[in-house]
């Protein structure tokens, strides 16, 4: 007979991923059929559970099939937050807080998806519960888009993300062909800090798609006569160019390239401004001083959430992730994160394994500068060698009716 | 034995669609099946026909997989062009030159994808054929995403674009749901005078996501102050809002919205106005009027090149208007185009059938005033009922090393 487990609770953070859902239903599945008593989730993270928003998961995942339609869903199933934890030593009243709601739910295990700030909340959690005698185990599960995570070789969601932005490349690549005149396209592709969004462009260049003619990574300075340059060179000699562009590239003088622009600032009502427009104002540029057609395509939200065309290799290490974090925890683990260690490249195998959560957060990954050509136009053999392990094999949507099927959170119990 | 046929040429016109290769596919393997000597590829168009940019498909397309991943492949693969023939009593000699190029080449059957400017150089060219004595016969294959050609019940093109835009809005809307904090989400989407594919948003609403909460089509005149009233009052009752919007909604006065901005004009080197900026403009005045976080989401060009997520029902459909158009000749007509007439909903059933190009060309079908509500601010259930039978199903695509693969054309011959 299988041992009895004690409580466990499961919460999101941070960016979704196209497969942040798979590592939830990776803690879910895992934390059952290992005997967990109950499986609660938080909803919106540690924002949520400071509110007691918790639910039985058991109450809304109920069968198999559900647990399928749950790795397939965008976005974040439990809702998400962007929420920091104070300094234990500036203020322990939220820990105390935390602790008294997670001691009546009677939990036992804790596991928060998400990355670095998520990371930096199980830090704090798991000390905190040791200085104060708590059993409760604390597991970090990775995940982000960004792939901006120390330790582990690759983050959950990159894979998805990077194959959506190799697809997509290729298509729009296609599409820039299919009039006999001259033009320029810029991608805008996300990625403030790192890079590796961006460069994922580079997978469009295979067999039947020559891919972009140049790739802009924020790791490389920007600079904007140097790239009107190259693009009005480009322009004398090839029919279509097509450049894939990071919304976060700067120039010397440390300004986003999208804030040259004249127009009026997008400041959203909490005075974030928003940084879209990189593309844009380059094309508006192009267009003005080199003389053709252009176009800026934003690849927008989409490259968080397009669940309905994802790596088969990143939703399954996506599950496998949240099931390590179970076990390791069940196991008397706390205070780590589940990283993934690549055993080789070819043929790719990739393990799980643990990693000190202290040694971990507010750590960003950037693309190491040797994987950017020299003229830093473009990511290197060894970039590429790195991606595309990742993007192998799809995960077909479930179909209902013409469209993909999701499985949605409802505050009315099944 | 079957019968020896003459020579074919096939060209492909105006913007390309996810499916109109498969129209090309469907020209090609039903000519070749029913005895064509050659079928020849004008490359973009009768622009490229004209400079004798002619090619003989059999060097390019050698096997069955090739067509199958010709039908999978975005874009247009022979190259599109925006050419208009002149009025025949105004200048002959373009149809002179036209003529004796097709005659060099022993062509008895003409073949053109496209939409209404297409089906308006089939009008023309067959009527000068007849008025000549000519025996080539003229037929157009209808494709576009806009869906506005008239006679057709539908165009290839539509349904997949229709099926994309369906798909995306359903992951958008979920995303929009990740953080407890209220937001306003605009999409911009296609079709500048007629509303077919921005009311395709409605398709979201189903069992698991409750759709977008307004579409506002060009059909109807947009205000945009009253448009703001209703955004605010749904802001006050909503944690996320979520608006779709065609690109060409215009104002009383009958100004686009995206001109309403004080920005610079995005005025490529043709002096062409670029018409996005719609959902950008509403967004902005949104965040500084409501105060809240708003998005805005073009879904620019991969609505017509998402071939990764096609419907099965249209690129089965764009395959069969290619092949009754060839059959359609190769049994004598001219001066028709192929429409899809639909014979019942439920279940859908769906015929092609010829149509006297006289009848069809430069006629734009718009959205019928009755199939968008009262309010004008939604597509109506006949909308829906109308739409859902044509994004039915999918037609994998070809996955190579983790990407779609597509058949391009080069000079090279294989």
């Amino acid at each position: 007979m299988r041992e009895i487990k004690g409580n466990v609770i499961v919460g999101q953070s941070g960016g979704p991923t196209a497969v942040i859902n798979s590592s939830l239903a990776g803690v879910y599945k895992t934390a059952r059929d290992r005997g967990a008593k109950k499986v609660y989730g938080m909803l919106h993270g540690v924002q949520g559970l400071l509110e007691e928003r918790v639910v039985d998961l058991a109450d809304h995942i109920t069968n198999e099939l559900d647990i399928e339609l749950l790795k397939r869903t965008p976005s974040s199933y439990l809702g998400s937050c962007r929420y920091k934890l104070p300094e234990i030593f500036e203020d322990q009243e939220v820990y105390k807080k935390i602790f008294s709601i997670l001691e009546k739910l009677e939990i036992e295990y804790f596991f928060y998806i998400g990355g670095n700030d998520s990371m930096d909340t199980i830090k704090k959690l798991s000390d905190y519960s040791i200085l104060n005698g708590s059993k409760i185990r604390f597991i970090g599960v990775p995940k982000t888009i960004d792939n901006d995570l120390a330790a582990t070789d690759h983050t959950p969601g990159y894979g998805s993300a990077a194959k959506y932005i190799g697809s997509i490349t290729k298509e729009v690549i296609r599409d820039g062909l299919v009039y006999d005149q001259q033009n320029v396209t810029l991608l805008e592709i996300m990625g403030r800090n790192a890079g590796w969004l961006t460069g994922a462009a580079a997978l469009a260049k295979c067999e039947d798609c020559e891919g972009p003619d140049m790739i802009f990574l924020p790791e490389i300075t920007f600079d904007v006569d140097d790239f009107m340059r190259r693009v009005a060179k480009l322009h004398e000699r090839k029919k279509s160019v097509v450049v894939a562009i990071s919304e976060g590239v700067k120039t010397a003088d440390g300004r986003y390239v999208c804030e040259l622009t004249d127009n009026i600032d997008y400041v959203d009502a909490f005075g974030h401004k928003q940084l879209t427009g990189t593309a844009r104002f380059l094309a508006e540029k192009i267009s003005k001083e080199v003389g053709c057609k252009t176009r800026a395509i934003e690849f927008n939200s989409l490259q968080r959430c397009a669940s309905h065309i994802v790596s088969r290799v990143d939703i399954t290490e996506a599950f496998q992730v949240g099931g390590a974090a179970v076990k390791a925890a069940f196991e008397g683990e706390t205070g780590k994160m589940i990283i993934l260690k690549r055993v080789s490249d070819d043929p790719y195998i990739c393990v799980t394994d643990l990693y000190d959560i202290h040694k971990v957060a507010n750590v960003e990954k950037k693309v190491p500068r040797e994987w950017i050509n020299e003229a830093g136009d473009y990511v290197t053999e060894e970039f590429v060698n790195y991606v595309k392990p990742l993007i192998q094999a799809e995960l077909t949507p479930i179909m209902v009716d013409g469209l993909p099927r999701h499985l949605y959170y409802t505050d009315k119990v099944k």
